[in-house]
Parts: structure tokens; sequence; C-alpha cells
């Protein structure tokens, strides 16, 4: 997701922080024996958390909220900044019986703080600097007759305020703590004018549309079962088109320059991450596995490197050989404290497009530079824009190799990078323990941004499982090993992916490309249709055909609800003519009329084109 | 592995009999304290178990005791068989202080036995009958000095023995286990004459020249690491493709004839397997997983079907949607006792070709039908010949669903194997417990039996998971479940094809298909070997270039290790001419000469046509 606070502007986050006063203000009025918690600002609005005695709130009391919040507008209350001794405050917070903010006080006596100095409010509210100045004052600001403790900014009166819409009320522990009494929390989105906030609200109508899991049940592309478990979908034959074709797609494209695929099992002995280092440090989120037979020790596999690291070593390798490059579209397993529900962003077996590249030093900016461009080129023809994050390492004392490595790697990320002209920012302190990396970050068509593929150089397990390579010198060396994945998780993909074309999948991905429907079942239609979908069959075309006594307009609703590319109706008229007129779905004419008739051979044939020619789309003419 | 000994014909049995008693009175000449165990007649000959105080046997013994046999055979003792009251015999063990054979004497006695009832010794060597007669006389055998206790039958005397050769002595504990005395078994080999005995000893040595594990070495097909664990293959490139062209045949096959690809994970929680019956019945070979951060039970799925359920029960199914066909390339986890070392016929992670029918009674016949035809064409390629088993119930208990409903099914089976004019044979007591099955069996070059392809009925989980779709005349009805495999496990098939072909693929399945070797590392030359590098890659061949500096019979004998169909050497002279002369594998040349000429472009589109139309050959004119 977008929205990071600090990069946001300062205007439109003072705003939204006013604006969670002006809820708190409404509220006041409306309910003066309020007790109030804290009131931050967050992506795209802001929140407020309450305690009203005797009020339980429901989304049906926002409307009455907002209004009384447009009336605080409309008066344009001046925000008024001042300060107060900390003894003066605690009086105050005893006085107007505001015992969530006396304990915020309290903390700020005995903890320390500047207020103002830093931006980022923090959602648990508390507001402590690490510094430890020793505290005097703590500021307030007053706007009508609302009162609250706050280091600001603000705009300078409520009727600056920009557009806002309440979103709705929920439960929230004070502080997050499950032993603390539980608020009302009340979100609300704010905008600096009303086109914006339509816009925004007219985005989150369409996400709920796209909802992946939404469209995953009605384009009929996975399901969970309980018995099965949570975390752990299982995939119909429409889902496996999608998930096959995706992968055959980066397996393609990383055949093409030398990758060679592999096999390896998903069980296997913790030997092994012990010696690659993962046990110590990702045992928690390891399944572990029980044989009943032997005293093997068993784990599922939370990683692939150290596998192929072994199919590398079987035997000593040239310099001749190198670089050798593995790929395998494999599974691993996470032990995820609670899989998402229903949904592919979070599972518990991962498959990924793994792939690892063994090459000496010198070989490393080809590889990486290759890496860049078949990425960009799959990202190209899935339709989402790329922004690069390298990730550096910082001064802290967590990465292993030596730093004349380190230094020469990031810069030959960095100058492959800009070669590519790519666009880039460098984040130090995010690189992995065992080196930099590139994290690719995709837009989709609702502007969010999703972390997908990523390319990681590695230092350490070849040094931990003592790989090498007899070097043209004759001696022995130590390879550099690449990570790379161009989706990364298959199935969180498949979640952007679904959310990004909101299932209207091109051609080439939709797990049925063209359904043909008869009109009635006379012999000769029915005839024609069977010879028809023969022969889209033969082009390798995934095609169904509706011949069932159903109404040509409830076969027409199948067709729209599974979001098929193409559908022909075939009647007496088809049939006497030996012309069809497809239908098209509306975001692939790009703005012809679908009212052309083709003999089926002409037709058949540009939908192959456009099959095979992922970008294609104005064939129809 | 064949040598069912109730199917040779008596006269071999009784031959391989009497050898084992050569064997013994061999020993008894040259040991004439020796203790006798056992002697019975095992797949294509005979072993002996002794016990010789003092004297520790090795294979360089062997020889020593085939000239005493030779000698026996020579002076054609006669076989006398006699009765000896059972007390008789006991003071005849006595005396000759043969203790193992008092002791069986002794449980002949107790338990009781016709000894002349069953042909078939058991190799622990009870003489059990379980008629429980009582015993009053035992039955001897003599040939010169040698008295053995023993049921017959045998030749009538030694002159009359067959052809034979000792192959090892081993350990081997009396009876089998462990706590009693270890004894030194000799093993030989016996056939009615010269001519069988030479075959079959050359087929032993072929078969250890095609072992799979040799070959996988060898051809680098796949490893083993102890990191990973036993019984957990690792599948190199080449490994990989030849895996991935099986398994992408078979898909193709099913995918021809309407299945659909489905994607199920391969972790799962135990509830599934306890609704699907499978946990009672095979909860000990299960791999239980424990979660470290959930309280689910999982395990790893050792069967499909249930999960296969599941996607076909996720929505209400018509009459009109059957057959609905899954097939799923996935792997299944069984903790074996031990995985065998170093091969893939035993392994606890497998890959099977597995597919799932949903139909109505009546489609039963024909869906076997399209599977018994897409089996045969599949192993009419591979090159090996079928014989099926239809395993069918007998009168016991354990077999689950109504006796009509598997009258109906077997007779279906029956009825589709003989239409389909099929070698078959019917084994009663060998059904699943959920339904009749074909299970068919191949034989491979070496005239070893294999099982490999199936395809079972199963009325059971169709009622455990509660499946239904609505008939036509609007009731729910319960749908048939087929399982079928066309490879069963990949694994072992691979070991069965590598041993199979040793190792000499068809094109189709080669890893690398086309090696081209320069002659020199002149400009022309490798520039020429690149053009036709990139030509064939263009054309999906998997070809390599060789244009290191090594000398052309070093670089050859790597296309004859791996045993790659296809090398062109490049020179001056091919470039002069623009032609090459292709060196051919030699079995697949069909006594053609491999000196003829082509241009790249007609030898490129020759390979292409024999990779496409498997079974093509004599493609090179």
């Amino acid at each position: 997701m977008s929205g990071n606070t600090s990069k946001t502007n300062l205007e439109e986050y003072a705003m939204r922080h006013s604006m969670a006063h002006i809820l708190a203000s409404a509220i006041f009025r409306l309910y003066p024996n309020a007790q109030f918690g804290i009131g931050p600002v967050v992506d795209n609005g802001f929140y407020y958390d309450f305690l009203i005695p005797g009020v339980s709130l429901s989304d049906g009391d926002l409307p009455k909220i907002e209004t009384v919040m447009r009336a605080i507008i409309k008066e344009n209350l001046r925000f008024e900044q001042y300060n107060m001794a900390i003894n003066d405050a605690l009086s105050w917070a005893e006085q107007s019986k505001q015992v969530f903010k006396k304990e915020l006080i309290n903390d700020l006596k005995r903890e320390g703080t500047t207020l103002f100095k830093d931006l980022n409010h923090d959602e648990l509210g508390i507001f402590v600097d690490h510094n430890k100045t020793q505290l005097k004052e703590v500021s307030f600001y007053k706007d009508g007759e609302f009162i609250d403790l706050c280091r600001g900014p603000h705009i300078a009166s409520t009727g600056l305020a920009g557009s806002f819409k309440l979103m709705r009320i929920s439960g929230a522990y004070w502080r997050g703590k499950e032993s603390n009494p539980q608020l009302q929390r009340i979100y609300g989105v704010a905008f600096m004018n009303d086109q914006n906030l339509k816009e925004y609200l007219a985005q989150i109508e369409e996400a709920k549309n796209r909802d992946h899991r939404k469209l995953g049940q009605e384009l009929d592309l996975f399901i969970f079962s309980d018995l099965v478990g949570s975390g752990l979908p299982l995939f119909t034959p429409r889902g496996t088109i999608l998930r096959d074709e995706l992968a055959n797609f980066s397996n393609q494209l990383r055949l093409e320059i030398g990758f060679e695929k592999v096999f390896v099992p998903h069980l296997t002995k913790t030997d092994l991450y012990v010696k690659s280092g993962h046990m110590a440090k990702f045992g928690d989120e390891l399944f572990l596995v029980k044989s009943q037979e032997t005293k093997d020790k068993l784990v599922l596999k939370p990683m692939n490197c150290p596998h192929h690291t072994r199919i590398y070593a079987f035997r000593q390798r040239s310099y001749k050989e190198l670089p050798i490059r593995y790929l395998e579209t494999t599974t691993v397993y996470r032990d995820e404290k609670s899989g998402e529900l229903g949904g592919l962003n979070r599972v518990r077996a991962i498959t990924q497009d793994d792939s690892h590249i063994f090459c000496s030093q010198e070989q490393i900016n080809y590889e990486i530079n290759n890496l860049l461009k078949l990425t960009q080129k799959f990202y190209k023809i899935i339709g989402m824009e790329l922004r690069l994050r390298l990730s550096f390492r910082d001064d802290s004392p967590q990465y292993l190799g030596s730093p004349e490595i380190w230094r020469t790697s990031e810069e030959q990320l960095k100058s492959a990078v800009e070669k590519n002209k790519l666009d880039f920012f460098i984040e130090k302190g995010e690189a992995a323990f065992y080196g930099p990396k590139i994290d690719f970050m995709a837009t989709d068509s609702l502007k969010r941004e999703h972390q997908v593929a990523t390319i990681q150089l590695d230092f350490v397990q070849p040094e931990r499982f003592e790989l090498t390579y007899d070097a043209s010198d004759g001696s022995k060396q130590q390879p550099v090993m690449i990570h790379a994945a161009i989706l990364g998780s298959i199935e969180r993909f498949m979640a952007v992916y679904i959310e990004h074309t909101g299932g209207k999948f091109p051609l080439w991905l939709s797990p049925e490309q063209l359904r043909i429907i008869t009109l009635n079942q006379e012999d000769g239609v029915v005839e024609f249709a069977r010879k028809f979908e023969i022969m889209a069959k033969k082009r390798g075309l995934r095609v169904k055909l509706d011949n069932g006594n159903e109404s040509v307009s409830k076969k027409i609703r199948e067709v729209e609800r599974l979001k098929i590319p193409y559908s022909v109706v075939i009647g007496a008229k088809e049939l006497k003519l030996g012309l069809v007129t497809p239908r098209i779905r509306s975001d692939l004419y790009d703005g012809l009329t679908s009212n052309t008739s083709f003999n089926i051979e002409t037709f058949i044939e540009s939908l192959v084109y456009e099959r095979d020619n992922r970008l294609a789309r104005t064939h129809i003419k």
C-alpha cells in the first residue's frame, strides 16, 4: 500500500490531523462526558478513539456526527496553541475527567519528550522521546470549547479543512493492549478538495469490486476448505490455468537467457538448514515434520537456495561452466500465525518462481543486467509500472561478508540500474544480512504499490556451503550466488494481478478464451458449432461449447460473469453465411465496434495472434 | 520382478530343488560336520543355508564347491525318497547332529503337515500345514551319502540336473530371526540348459550396467545429499528434463481427452484424512507436521483424491457437467522405513501423474475405455508391452459398497478390457477396499515385469465426502470416482525406464538432443557452429555447443558418456561445404550408415520431425 505519511505533504498532514480534532470536537458536543484517547493521521485520513460511558456507537451514527463536524467547519474556529506547565496539565486532565490524557501526561512527565520533535504520531499514542529531555511544559490545542493535549501541527482554523467522510466505527483497546479498556474508534478519510475525495471513494469502491477473494469465487479460480486448513488454497481448473500461464511465462523468459530447471523435494532434514543458517534465523517459522518410522528430524522447506547449492556442488565445477543458472517453480512453507482468511495474500504454502545463479564476481554485472531486462519485459506485458528499491547495508554489524565486497556489489547493482534508466531509490539498512538487493515495486491500476520481484546478491551461502570452482589460473575460487524471482510468490502475485485487472485477463491469461454458444439445438447449428470448437482447440485455444437448452441471454450472462474475452453465438444465420460475429469483452476492442463478421478460420487465427503476441490488442479490424 | 514360482513349470522347479540338494551334498563332502538349514527354490535358482563350525566361506570358495557339485552330477546319483516315522526322524537328526533339522521335525510333530500338499516352499522353511493333520511320518530324500528331510519333488538322478552357477555367499539368520544363529547362505542360479543360463547371466550383467543408480550418476540425472536425507532425490537439470517430458506427455494425453489441471497444497489438516478414512487405514505411514504458531494438526498429503473431492464439491454439480476430470502432477509423502539408498525405486516423496474422474454409473464404460486407449498409446511409445491384472474382490468382508455395484463394475472393467483385446488375467482378492481396479504390468527390455499404470473404481470416497450431482430427473445422485495414473510414481517409472533403455533415451526424452563440437577454435568454425546452435535452439531443440580447446576425441567421449543421440563435429571442411555429417547414437540409425552429409536446415528439420513424432526413427536417409 502507498501512503507513507512521511512522504505526504505537510499541508495535507496538518489538515488530516485537524480533521481528527474536528471529529473529537463533534463528539465532545454530542457526548460531553466522552473520554478521549488519541487521534492520529493515517493513510488517506485519520481516526480518533473515544470512550463514551453508556453509549455504543454504530455506523448509523456517522451521518449525525458528520453533520456536527460540518457545523464546526462552517464556524471556522481558530486552532489555538498554548503550553501548560506539566503539573497544571495533569490538574486539567483530572478536572475534566480525561483519564487517558492523564495517563499520557504522566508518561510524558516520566519519560520526557520535546513533543514537537517528530511529526510521526505513533498509533499507540506513546509520545516518548528517547532523548529523555526533562519535560517542563506540554502543548495543547483548542478549537472552540474542545481542548486537546497535542503537539500539532494544525491548520489555522476549522474553515480551512478539506473534504472528508467518516468511514466506519470499530473497537480498539486503549494503547492496543487487551487488558486495557476497549474504546470506540471512528475512522475517516480527508482530502484537500472534493475532487480528490470523490476519486478516493470511487477507488475504494472499485477496490471492493476487484477484491481478489470476491473475484476468485466469481471467476471460479480458487477455493478454501475447512478440512484442508486456512492459508492453504486449492486451485480449480481455471485458477490453475492462470497460475501455470504466469509461471510458464516467467520460466520461458528465464530459459531464454540460459536458466535450467531443477527439481528438489519439499521435505528435508533440518541438517540442511542448520548448515545454511536458516534454522537459527527462521527456526520459529518452520513447519516441523515428524517421521514415525525413522529418527530423521525433518522440516518443510522454507527456502530453496540450500537445495540448489547441493546440485551445484555434486561435482567439482570449472570456471568454464559458470554461470550456472537454476530455476524452479516450487513451494516453500512458512508457519504464519494466521492465514488471511479466504485470500491469497498471506498463505502458508508459498509457490515461488525461484532462481539461483552461481557466477564469478566478474559475471555479476552481466547477470544483473539480464535479470533487470527480463523483469522489465515481464512487467511491461503485465501492464504495471516498476519502481526499484536498492536495499543496501548500513553501518550495523548484522551484515556478513567483507565491506569491500559489499561496496563493489552495491556499486554494480546501482550502475546496472542506472544503465537501464530505471526509476529507483536507495534505502540503507534494508539489505539482507547476506548481501544487497533490488526490490521491485509495481503500481497497480488503483495506484497501489506492491513489492513483487527481487534480485539479491549473496556472499554467505557460498561460504557456508563451501562452494568452489576451479578458476582459469588453477586456483579454487568461491562463486557468488544471485537469488531472483520475477513473480515472487505466485499466490500473492495472483492476488495483486486479479485486483489490478479486475479479473479481466488478457487473452493469453484467460482460463477460457472463447465461448461458443448455440442459439438453438438444431442439428446443423450444433454441428457447425462443434466444428468451430474443434478447429479452435486444434490451434490450442481454450474454448468451450455451450449448446445447452438455456436461453442465449442466460448463456451470455455466464460469459459476462466469467469475463471470457471472446464469445460467439451460432444460429441459422451464421450457419447459412458461414460467418461469425464475435462478442468482444469491452476492454479489449479499443474503440472498434464489435459488429464485424469473420469466417471462422480468420477469427481463430486472429485470436492465436493475440494470444502469442501478449501485448497485441487491435487485431479485430 | 518376474519368476513367481507357482507359474514356473514343475520340471524346472524340481531341477532347481534338486540343485539345492546337490549343493548341500557338496558341502557335506567338503565339510562333513556341517549343519544344514533349509534349501528352497527361488527366482531363477536356489539357495541353501549352512552352519559350518569353524569355517567362514567367501565368494572365493565358490569355484571349489562348484567343482564338487559337478562331480556329483557326473556320478548321476539317484534321488531316493523314503518315509520315516517321526520319532525315528528325530533320532536321525539327533545322531547326525542336525540341530536345525531336529527343530523342523519337532515343529512338524507339533504342528502337523502333509508335506507333499503344497509345492511352494516358504523361505523361512516352516513346513506348516494349517489343516493340522496329525503327522505320523516325514519324508526324506537321499542322494549318495547325503540325506535330507524333504517333501520333494526331485529329478530322478543328479545327472539330469541342468546348468548352474553359484552366485554369492551371504549371512542369514536361522528362520530370519536376529536372535537365532547366523548361517551362511549360498545362492545359485540354475536353468534347463546352457543356453538359458548364459542368457540369464548376460541379462544380469546387462542389468548391472543398466542399474539406474549407476546411470543416474553417469548421465547426470539426479543426486542425493546427506543434508537433505535418504529417499529424497534432487533432480539435476538433465534429470528434470526427463521428469518433465514424461509428465508432460502423460498430461498431454489426458488433456486431449478432457482432463483439466488442478493444484492443491501438500500440507493439509489431518481432518481431511480422518474424513476420507486414510487416517485410520494409513495413519502410521503419514508424516506428521507440527505448526509452531497455531494449534492445527497437519500432515503431508499421502493421497490427492480427498483434495480433488473438495474442488468437485465447492459448488453443486449438475449431470450436464459430468464427467468432471481432474489431473495433477503432484507429490505425495509416505514415511517409508528406509529409503532405498541412492535409488528412485523407493522414495519418501513420490510424484504421481494423478487423475480423478467424477462420473455417473452409466459413464464408467466410456471413461474406462478412454483410459485404456490412452495407457496403451503411452506404453506403445515408451516401448514396453503391457499385461493387465483385473484386481477383483473375493468373499472377504473388507470390501465396502453393495455387491450389486461391485458385480456391475467388475463386469464393466472386464468387458472394456476384452473389447480392447488386451492381454489380461483376473486376480480375486486383489481389489482395493473401495473398488475393483486394473493394474498394468509393463515388461522391460530385460524381460522384467513392473507394475506401472493403474485404473481404479471407487464407490467409497464419494460416499464419505457426500458428493452429489443433480440428475436429469431432478434427483440428487452420487457420482463414481475413477482414479488413474499412467506413469504411476514418476520416480519409480524413471528407475524402470532408465534401466529399460539403458539410458539411451529417444530424442524426445533426451535431456540433450544435439551436441555441436568444434574441431578447433578458428573464427569461422566457431561462428558457423554458433549459427547452427542458434538455429537448432529456435526450433526448440536441446542443443549444446562445445567449442572448448580440448581434443575432439575427448569431446566425443563426453557425448558417448552422456548418450547424446546426435552430435556434429564442425571443422574447416564443414565450414567450406556448409554441410554437416552427424554422428548418430548406434541404436537410432536402424542399420543406415551415418556417413551422410546434410545442410544444417535439413538436418535440424529431421530432428524436429523425430522429436515430434515420438516413434519416428529412420528419418536419416
